[in-house]
C-alpha cells in the first residue's frame, strides 16, 4: 500500500499541506498562497496536531514573505495574525513567539534566509523528538501490547513516528505483537479517519471503535494500557487534549490500566500552572450535528462541542517525552525545551 | 411543534411502525405486511426500545394471522422465528412467551380474539408501567434536574412517556426547571436523533453533546445525575444497555454523581443471575465506518461494534421502577411481574 504524503512540506517558498479534513477517502495536498490561507486550513483543522500545527505556523509566515515591501513589518503582521489562528495549541504560540525572536536579531538583510531556516529548524527538531518519544515508550508497549489510543497523534498529527503512536512504531519494528485499539474520536473522527489509516498502511494491526466502547473494551479485558498526545501540558502535569481524553484516563483508573501522555518537552508550558489557567475552544456545532452530509439532529437543537478537555495530573501515569518517561514537577528536567 | 406518530401501532390488522432510522429528517410510518417484515424491522432497529420491541413483537404475531389455513401451526412457527429476532431484548422474548401461553390455554375458535386482546393488554400495561416509572423518579429529577442521558429511553422506545425520560416528563410537567445533556450514542445516534427531537418537540430543555463530551461536562459541574435505560437487568442488578452505558457509570461513580436505571420491572429477569450470563449482540461494522453515505473510515479497517455494554450493579445507584425506587436483591418485590 502507498504511503501517504507527508501532513506538512515546505517547496518552492509555498507551504504544502496534506487536507487531513478530506481523509480517508481523499489523498490531496494543498498549496497555501498566503498566510492567510495557511491560517484558515489551521482554523479549519486541515492540519492538525500540535506539533504539526506548529511547523505550518512557521512555514506560513515565510509564503511569499521575500515579495513584501517592507519584509519586517510584513512579518511582525503575520505573527500576530497567525498567534491567534487557535488559542489552546501551544506549539503554535512557541513556533511564531521562536521565528519572531529570530527576526528581532537578525539584521534586514538575512531575513528570509535566517526565518527559513529556523522554520526548517523547528520541523528537524520534530522529526527528532518523535524518534526519541518512540525510544522512551517502546519498552511500554512491549509490556503492554494492547494499546488504546484517542485521537490521532501518529504520523499525520506530527513528523514520520507522531507522538502517541511512536512509540507503538518504534515496538512494531522491533517485532513486538502491537495492536491498536482505535477511539473513532468524535466529532471529527480523526480516530477511524487518521489513526487507523497510517497504522493499517504501516502494517500495524488496528481495530476501530466508537468512543464509547472504550470502557466495555477495557471491561473484557482487551486493552493493556492507553496512549494519548497532548495539546498543551500544564506544569503540574494537567493536560489538555482532544474531547474524550478525560474519559479515557477515568476509565483507566477505574480497570487500574496505565494511561500514559506522549508529547514533546515542547508541549509542557511551564507558564501555565494547572488545567484551570488553560483555555478551552468551542467549536461549531455543526461538527456535531452533520457528519459529512448527513443531518443528524433536528434542526436548532442546542449543542455544546468543546475541543478539547482537561485531564488532571493525578490520572496521568506518566509522560512520555524526548526526555524519557516523566512527572511533574517538570520544570528542572525541562528547562532545555523552555 | 406537532407531536410524533406512536412508535408502534396496531390498525386494520397491520403492524404500524415509525421507521426510526430515517429520523429526525424523516418521519415515516410503514406498514409491516408479514411477521417476517416486521422481524426485519426490529433486527434493522426501524422499532427499537426493550418495550417497543415487545409490543412490536407481538403485534407482529397477529399480522394476516386469521388467514391462516392452519392459525396454530401458523402461529408456533411464526414464535419460533420472532424469539430469535434480537438476542439480547428480555421484553421480546417475555411478549413471544405470554402470547405463546395464551394460545396454549385458548381453544382453536378463540385464537384471533384472544392473542389480540393478548397484545393490546400488552402495549396498554406497558403505558401504565411509564407512567408510574415517570411518578416514581419525578421527586429525583427535582433534586438533580441537569440529567445526562444516554441513547433514548423515551417515548420513542416505549409509549407516551419512555422509561429514562418518564420522570424528566413527569418533573418538567410540574414545573421543575429540567435541563437535558443528551450523549449522541454512537453508532446509531439514537441521542442524537431521537432523545433531542423528543425532548425539543416537548419543550424540554435538551442539549446534545458528543459521547466522549461527558466526562468533560460531569468535570465542569454541568451534570446533577445520569438516567438511562435497559434493555436487560439480570437478578442481581447487572444491567445491559446501548453501549456506552458503563462508560457514563464509571464516570458517574468517578464524579460522584448519582447514576440511575429507569426500566419497567418486566426488564428484569431474574433468570438471568449476572451480566455473565447476558449474550451481547454483536452488530456489522458498517454502523460504525458509514454515516449515513459518508464513509468514515479506510476500507478493509477491523472493527468491534457491540450493541450492549453491562454495567455492574455496583455502580447503579437505584432502580427507578414501576414498583418505585428499587435496589437488588429483586426477587420478592417482582414476582408480581415475573
Amino acid at each position: 500500500m502507498s504511503s501517504l504524503p507527508p501532513a506538512v512540506a515546505w517547496r518552492d517558498d509555498r507551504l504544502w499541506l496534506l487536507d487531513q479534513t478530506r481523509l480517508p477517502q481523499v489523498v490531496v495536498v494543498d498549496c497555501m498562497e498566503s498566510v492567510d490561507e495557511a491560517i484558515s486550513a489551521i482554523q479549519a483543522l486541515r492540519v492538525r496536531g500540535a506539533p504539526a500545527i506548529g511547523i505550518a505556523a512557521a512555514y506560513g509566515l515565510l509564503i511569499k514573505l521575500a515579495a513584501a515591501p517592507d519584509i519586517r513589518a510584513e512579518f511582525a503582521a503575520r505573527a500576530a495574525r497567525m498567534l491567534t489562528a487557535r488559542p489552546t495549541a501551544v506549539n503554535l504560540s512557541a513556533a511564531v513567539l521562536r521565528m519572531r525572536a529570530c527576526a528581532d536579531t537578525t539584521p534586514d538583510g538575512d531575513l528570509i534566509p535566517r526565518l527559513t531556516a529556523t522554520a526548517i529548524a523547528i520541523h528537524d527538531e520534530d522529526r527528532e523528538l518523535c524518534r526519541r518519544i518512540g525510544e522512551a515508550g517502546a519498552p511500554l508497549v512491549a509490556r503492554y501490547p494492547r494499546v488504546l489510543t484517542h485521537c490521532n497523534a501518529g504520523a499525520l498529527a506530527v513528523s514520520e513516528l507522531g507522538t502517541a503512536l511512536a512509540p507503538i512504531y518504534v515496538a512494531h519494528r522491533r517485532g513486538v505483537a502491537v495492536q491498536v485499539i482505535a477511539d473513532e474520536t468524535r466529532p471529527l473522527l480523526q480516530g477511524a479517519r487518521l489513526t487507523t489509516l497510517e497504522l493499517h498502511r504501516a502494517g500495524v494491526p488496528v481495530t476501530l471503535i466508537t468512543d464509547s466502547s472504550a470502557a466495555s473494551m477495557m471491561s473484557a479485558g482487551r486493552v493493556d494500557m492507553a496512549i494519548v498526545g497532548a495539546d498543551r501540558v500544564a506544569a503540574n502535569g494537567d493536560t489538555a487534549n482532544e474531547i474524550g481524553t478525560l474519559g479515557v484516563a477515568i476509565l483507566c483508573k477505574h480497570f487500574n490500566l496505565p494511561f500514559y501522555v506522549a508529547c514533546p518537552g515542547t508541549t509542557i508550558d511551564l507558564a501555565t500552572p494547572g488545567g484551570y489557567a488553560i483555555e478551552i475552544e468551542e467549536r461549531d456545532a455543526s461538527e456535531v450535528t452533520m457528519i459529512g452530509d448527513t443531518v443528524i439532529a433536528p434542526p436548532g437543537i442546542h449543542v455544546l462541542n468543546y475541543a478539547f478537555d482537561v485531564t488532571p495530573s493525578a490520572l496521568i501515569t506518566g509522560f512520555i517525552t524526548d526526555a524519557g518517561i516523566i512527572r511533574p514537577p517538570f520544570a528542572d528536567g525541562l528547562r532545555q525545551f523552555g
